[in-house]
């Protein structure tokens, strides 16, 4: 396939546009709410209908919960393989009075088009799926080969998702794994995204008493567990943010010069970001940038620390609990295991009555932005998009990308198709009506692009 | 008046037993539930008449709330006199389906009287009553001065009571305050305590960003104000408990011996105190006994922490408000305004932005163990109770016993009647019936006990 035959493939997008949209509406019509199981393998057999209508090979494969949507299509040897992620699972509508048209009723209004799953993840996995099948009607066949992992556990945190893949490394070998998901940070720029900070959540315990105390007639007999657990708190990190757990940095990847420079070219206003939460300035420690605090350096947050009266007006009591929830975002290098075996010495050093109960982790995950086929990611998105997309090394938040860069080794790219009001997860769900379709162009483009790569390709050798 | 009439007095308090129970009765009935404003007026009509046949002069005092109800008797010139404190108000009876019989139906079950108010503070405020009125109908006179102060707003704090005895020095002059309150520690000893610790309420509110943000999105870029107050809190106390707010000891005062010698001498079974609480040991610092915690030294207690999540399983947050509430307990030589001044500076230094609440305070109270007075206070209460009490040097506990030892100048005994399970403030309140009528005795023989007394009474000479 040559790069006409890419303009013959977009001109047919195009054409499709239409049908295109009518199998989307079909796709989001079908509630799939995996927090509530409802409808959820209903929609998983939708999705198994029009990737083998459009000539997929499709398994339909169990998880402890629901089942993972399996399509591939190998007909180019010596080809690259590209792997697409997406999940076909959506949170719930919840509240509906706050929706101007039914969650599941995919509407238009200004050229937006408006529903559950609109944008997270229905209309994004379906643009990839709708460029494949252009292809496969226009030119009989796909320029590379594609395998689809589609899953149904996305909004519940993925539970099951790194076991399959662990599980199924043989049937997933490819030369990269691909997601659409998410909003861009502001429409004019499309992104393309390399890697994620990994996430660790603790729980800390601390006991007093066995109940609640008069603090008058108790006051300095029992220990306070909210005071035990501020001072082990402040053992922890300094009051300039500084992390101060033996070896908590040990481990921090030094970027290289092609990721502090991508870094540096993000447009960034970045007293508007601040003015939205209604800050004027950065906290300390002073000399760190605003992308190094969000990219570079790993954190520990209190998420929630609870003890005692917290209503109004004073209640004079001796808590007899303490509660603190803590996340650690993780740059690469670092790992969850190591992580949490740092902070438990660490409490057991310092509070040893204090109990640590790990609640999940994610690994960070990063794709050089150097690696050869970023560039050919990168020139998709400009065909799909129509301009160059800024380069985001790391993304703040957590995505279970290590699956991909860690348990499968591929390179691993995220590029958002959504736009930056998509309000996933919120009433009025949505994605623009052009960005969904610079979506299918950018996949269309992405396999064409790579058909033309010279790129090793050892997940079509075996 | 002689210890013979005294006799007389006694054996006429046990011939009036019916009709002072029928009395009591009809005060009970009376609900007069000032937290919820139901039936207090009509409730200190009924203290005015009681006291008013009984022979005193009466006056119900306005306050901005609920009335003062005032009575004297000042027919003995050159005698000392008394001022006996109490509330005729009661705290809310609910929750009412665990009340074994209706609280405003006073009901007699194993030698105890239930209802509400029967202990707190009715039942032991009419044992003071009864006594007089016994006197004054046996020996148509008191043997010493006697003013009543009933006030009925007690069970909401008291809010009105420090400026209606300010305002009123001259009619409140007098040489010592009695006050019945409260239970004793455990049936067998009757007490007499001396003091109390003062008490600064206070709230830390400390703010980030305009709301709650994703902690990994925003993670490193906003400041989180339960690490501002985790920080600011661990520059306050240390991990032995010592606070380390500059000047917080200065003024702390000196026991003094007999102070000491009386605290050696309450009974105490450490063990089991501590395994009530589920405790085995006391917490740190080492070598502070149990009664030094509680009564020669002060705290900084965290009532409470309120900050992010505090749900089940994680979430990823980071909070933009942090709340802790915190009370002091204050000893002798300590005053909340000083402490205040000290705490609110500190939290200048330490943490400019974090806003700092007075939220109410008592200050600490304490009449030497070896005033002149005690001798005839303990003298009261074995004659009364049968057996000698043990001295309380200082509860651990606040009350607004200041208003009369600091405002006043007088020493002030607190002589509590009630049982050990008197459950005041809960369901099934209760007074037990001989020591209500013990209580009635002691105060007899306190009259008489301080007739015979030739301490300076600076009160009756004006």
């Amino acid at each position: 396939m040559t790069s006409t035959s890419l303009e013959t493939i977009l001109a047919a997008c195009q054409v499709r546009a239409e049908r295109d949209l009518a199998d989307l509406y079909t796709l989001i019509r079908q509630p799939s709410i995996s927090a509530q199981n409802i409808g959820v393998r209903e929609c998983a057999d939708l999705f198994v209908d029009v990737l083998r209508e459009a000539g997929f090979d499709v398994r339909l494969m169990p998880t402890p919960a629901h089942p993972i949507v399996y399509a591939e299509w190998l007909g180019a040897p010596g080809k690259p393989t590209v792997l697409i992620y997406g999940h076909y699972d959506v949170q719930p509508p919840e509240p509906l009075d706050q929706w101007l048209s039914p969650p599941f009723e995919p509407t238009v209004r200004d050229g937006k088009l408006f529903a559950r799953g609109a944008g997270d993840n229905k209309g994004q996995i379906f643009a990839q799926i709708a460029a494949a099948r252009a292809c496969l009607e226009v030119a009989g066949s796909l320029p590379i080969n594609v395998k689809f992992l589609i899953e149904g556990e996305e909004e519940t945190g993925s539970p099951h998702l790194p076991g399959f893949i662990t599980a199924h490394r043989d049937l997933l070998v490819a030369d990269l794994a691909y997601t659409s998901d998410g909003p861009v940070h502001d429409d004019a720029h499309p992104q393309v995204v390399y890697g994620v900070r990994g996430m660790l959540l603790v729980e800390l315990r601390a006991r007093g008493a066995s109940h609640d105390l008069h603090s008058g007639n108790w006051g300095g007999l029992v220990p306070n567990p909210a005071w035990t657990l501020v001072h082990l708190l402040a053992t922890m990190r300094d009051a300039d943010g500084r992390v101060t757990i033996p070896g908590f940095y040990d481990d921090v990847f030094a970027p290289t010069p092609a990721f502090l420079a991508a870094m540096a070219r993000i447009p960034l206003d970045q007293q508007a970001a601040l003015k939205m939460v209604g800050r004027d300035r950065l906290p300390p420690p002073a000399g760190l940038g605003y992308f190094e605090r969000l990219m570079t350096t790993p954190t520990l947050n209190i998420a929630g620390f609870t003890s005692g009266y917290g209503g109004p007006g004073p209640k004079t009591v001796i808590p007899s609990t303490a509660m603190v929830k803590i996340d650690m975002r993780l740059v690469p290098g670092q790992s969850t295991d190591d992580i949490f075996e740092k902070f438990r010495d660490h409490v057991a050093r310092h509070a040893p009555d204090v109990e640590v109960l790990q609640q999940g982790g994610m690994e960070p995950s990063y794709t050089p932005v150097e690696h050869p086929l970023s560039r050919i990611v990168r020139r998709a998105v400009e065909t799909g998009f129509g301009v160059p997309p800024v380069d985001v090394p790391l993304l703040g938040g957590s995505l279970p990308d290590a699956v991909f860069t860690q348990t499968l080794g591929l390179p691993s790219f995220l590029v958002p198709y959504a736009n930056a009001d998509e309000r996933n997860h919120a009433p009025n769900e949505n994605i623009s009506l052009d960005r969904f379709f610079a979506g299918v162009r950018t996949a269309a483009a992405l396999f064409a692009y790579l058909a033309e790569s010279d790129q090793p390709r050892p997940g079509t050798t075996t």
